[in-house]
């Protein structure tokens, strides 16, 4: 049995459907972040980092996306949701959501997490009119070069298609038109019409 | 054989000690980054994301560090540098390398690349002088919560230690003084007695 800790909105929920998707057993802890719970002395003693996803398992604390996300393909490899027995098709899934993680995540937390890179108001104001222009670039690259359709790796759905669907969920917020985007589009849509996100999608907002 | 695309004095250095960790065979290709040849058409063709380290394998582009370093522990296990068997493990250590790559990488970024989340010369600035801050904040959760010793992930090297020990080098110029983490420090010292490490950098500075 799993302890999933999130919040409604973040980047957890790549976690929350993939947990779905392999058939785990878990049960949730929604951590509210209007009362800032995730900077909490019991939350920090569990995940240091003060932020979600953080995923506990009977052998110890798990965060970081990418890392959830391979550990679930992994350990429920029933479910098929990564080419588990070939290095490199795995390192281009891996490739592909590092790529989410350390480029697009960031790219899109510049709209409202400034103040982690800097310390000014009008910096802030400055990295909020950036984020049409990054974010959309990012998503740019997705559409004509990275997603291989019909899901993000190609013919096989994977860990890659919550995350690519949670941050996809992002962009009219951040200021970008999907319809610039029509395979990612095409690809969101569907994936909202799938069991396992619609299940995610409705614990979230339940709780 | 594989075709290592990097520029010294980037975290590409991290793929290429773990390519001697691996016993890999494989040349190098140096982009000069002072004549943007990472931007150059030629170079765009091969990796559209117009950065580096990037491994070019008979199959195909790799892109990302920890994508590329468990594509190396997976392809070299003799070399044992990951806990291949052990899901719960190998993530641990995929948080490790993700952590790495998503908030340390990109903490330090900003002391140099401001205008990827910004368009302002006052606001590179702000994120210059917050950089000491920030880089110091991720090492000291490190030397504190995620350093395990005496490799980062505890008794076994990993292809954790060459990324920690790459954006370790990074410390004095973020304007951290590394004596403030001792343990870090002191993993840094020894790893920059290793063979790998020493035939790493001596192939990149001779080039």
């Amino acid at each position: 049995m799993f302890t999933f800790f999130y919040y409604p909105g973040t980047c957890a929920l790549a976690s929350h459907i993939a947990l779905e998707d392999a058939g785990a057993s878990y049960e949730l802890k929604r951590l509210d972040f209007r009362k800032t719970e995730q900077q909490s002395p019991d939350y920090l003693a569990i995940n240091p980092k003060g932020r979600v996803p953080t995923l506990r398992t009977p052998r110890g604390v798990l965060t970081e996306t990418p890392a959830i996300l391979a550990f679930l393909a992994q350990s429920f490899p029933e479910a098929r949701l990564a080419p588990l027995d070939d290095p490199f098709a795995f390192a281009q899934l891996q490739a592909f959501t590092n790529h989410l993680c350390s480029t697009v995540h960031v790219a899109h937390a510049h709209g409202r997490r400034g103040y982690r890179w800097a310390a000014e108001e009008a910096s802030f104001a400055d990295m909020k009119r950036k984020v049409p222009e990054s974010v959309g670039a990012c998503f740019e690259l997705i559409e004509t070069r990275m997603f291989k359709g019909p899901w993000a790796m190609g013919e096989d759905y994977s860990i890659a298609d919550p995350y690519l669907f949670t941050l996809a969920t992002w962009l009219e917020g951040d200021g970008v038109d999907p319809a610039r985007f029509p395979r990612v589009a095409e690809h969101r849509a569907r994936m909202a019409d799938r069991a396992s996100v619609k299940r995610a999608i409705e614990q979230e907002m339940a709780a």
